[in-house]
């Protein structure tokens, strides 16, 4: 009880509290929702933890799927599912408990099969706090195979460009050598409304193997996954680490792999990058 | 991807959604918010997870403690802190993905040393969803003992009876016989913003020793936690299942115990039961 979080932000509230969220009027291409970090939101250093994040992004992009006429609803009826490739998350400053937020997320580039999709988060004077860069694919539920992007998401004007460089995201390597592996269950507390395992249990499980005391006094600056094949419930699944060479100031880096600790059938592969304590 | 939930309210939006969250003009007493079910809060049944359903009620309960003056930041400032001892849930329907619902608390009956609690959770026709019964101490943070209630605790006029009979908590008692037995570790994304373990991680390890069929298919009826000793970061927690005799209408029902690993330490005792499928 000794971390006592005291510089939380406070006061008149946010400029944009009056703003109605979801699809803004003046740009019905950028999906907008404002929050405030709940209790169960932040993590044991007292700021917004990395899954509820990723949460709160991805809901957004749900929201606004559903408001484009591309939602879970529409293509769950053609047998159709919205699935998660690539997430590049970067963080500038992570909020506090309580603090007020606000998520904007817009689609951009598209290949044939791929849909891209960018996330900022910003505090409640529109400063950045963190952006994200995301890769979708849309499977056939039937056949367990990515589609052709249907017409509708093909469509859709992407409002900005991406966030990123323009180029391709990072491409992610497995740990070598690996400095430390632990085992973990799939439980069922990992699992989402669809009883697959959540795109974000896997980010607990990657910064379940990075050391502890930099989770606790440091802070997670980068965070790129690579979703290669799923879990099944139940399922043991290795976690490795090793140290990533590539960070170019210098910070802690580590590379990580999920693969099923049976079969080691790859399920993802990671990059994470930290500011260490000051 | 079989498991489609396809019954969710939906149209004109509740009639409450026009509430200012918080505190009612009617009845100071009584703090109410209103949120939307979201994905990350649904479980592997496409329905609010137990865990997200507690979150929710003590998310308000933080907030309105603070509103009554003695949250977190007038405690801690002071050396203090809130505990949770005692949990009692009972669920009448599990709200959906999407879902409307209406959280409301207040605080009852209180000791010398205890404050009772209470919650209700209501859907956007103002039905009963769930109810919830709670049991806080105060701990001094330097001591680690409970104190006595602060005059400003003593001084809060409860607006409502309490939702119980008005009797004592249920008494819970270990398994015995143990039927199923399980050892997790204490992993960071189990720590609260203090860094002490969750309230709510319990709800997810006692969940764990349930069988799977019963979580998938059957419905949490009723949770009943005892909150006795506090685990550690990194350790290594045991939970054991056994049956509990004394469910009144027949349903499955457990009584469970969270252990330290090594040294035995009683952390938890716990209660569930449930509805099976239909």
């Amino acid at each position: 009880m000794k971390r006592i979080v005291s510089d939380r932000p406070d006061g008149e509230g946010p400029r944009y509290r009056a703003r109605i969220p979801g699809v803004s009027p003046e740009n019905s291409e950028v999906f907008r929702e404002p929050h405030r970090i709940r209790g169960a939101e932040a993590d044991g250093s007292g700021r917004l933890s990395p899954r509820a994040a990723c949460e709160l992004m991805q809901e957004a992009a749900a929201r606004h799927a559903s408001a484009l006429g591309v939602g879970y609803d529409e293509l769950v009826a053609r047998g159709l599912a919205w699935v998660l490739v690539q997430w590049t998350l970067s963080v500038t400053r992570w909020p506090l408990w309580r603090e007020d937020v606000l998520v904007e997320t817009w689609p951009c580039d598209r290949t044939e099969r791929t849909a891209a999709r960018d996330f900022l988060l910003l505090d409640a004077a529109g400063g950045e706090l963190a952006r994200a860069e995301s890769v979708w694919l849309i499977l056939d539920l039937g056949k367990r195979r990515p589609v052709r992007l249907p017409e509708e998401v093909r469509t859709i004007r992407p409002p900005r460009g991406p966030l990123g460089s323009g180029t391709e995201l990072a491409r992610l390597f497995p740990p070598e050598p690996v400095e430390e592996s632990l085992d973990l269950s799939v439980r069922w507390a990992d699992l989402d409304l669809n009883g697959h395992v959540s795109n974000v249990a896997y980010v607990d499980w990657v910064l379940e193997s990075v050391p502890r005391d930099l989770l606790r006094d440091g802070r997670l600056r980068s965070l790129a996954l690579s979703f290669r094949s799923e879990a099944r419930d139940g399922a043991r699944v290795r976690v490795e680490r090793g140290p990533d060479p590539g960070a170019p100031d210098g910070g802690p880096a580590f590379r990580h792999r999920v693969a099923e600790a049976g079969s080691a059938r790859e399920l993802l592969l990671a990059r994470t990058a930290f500011v260490p304590a000051a």
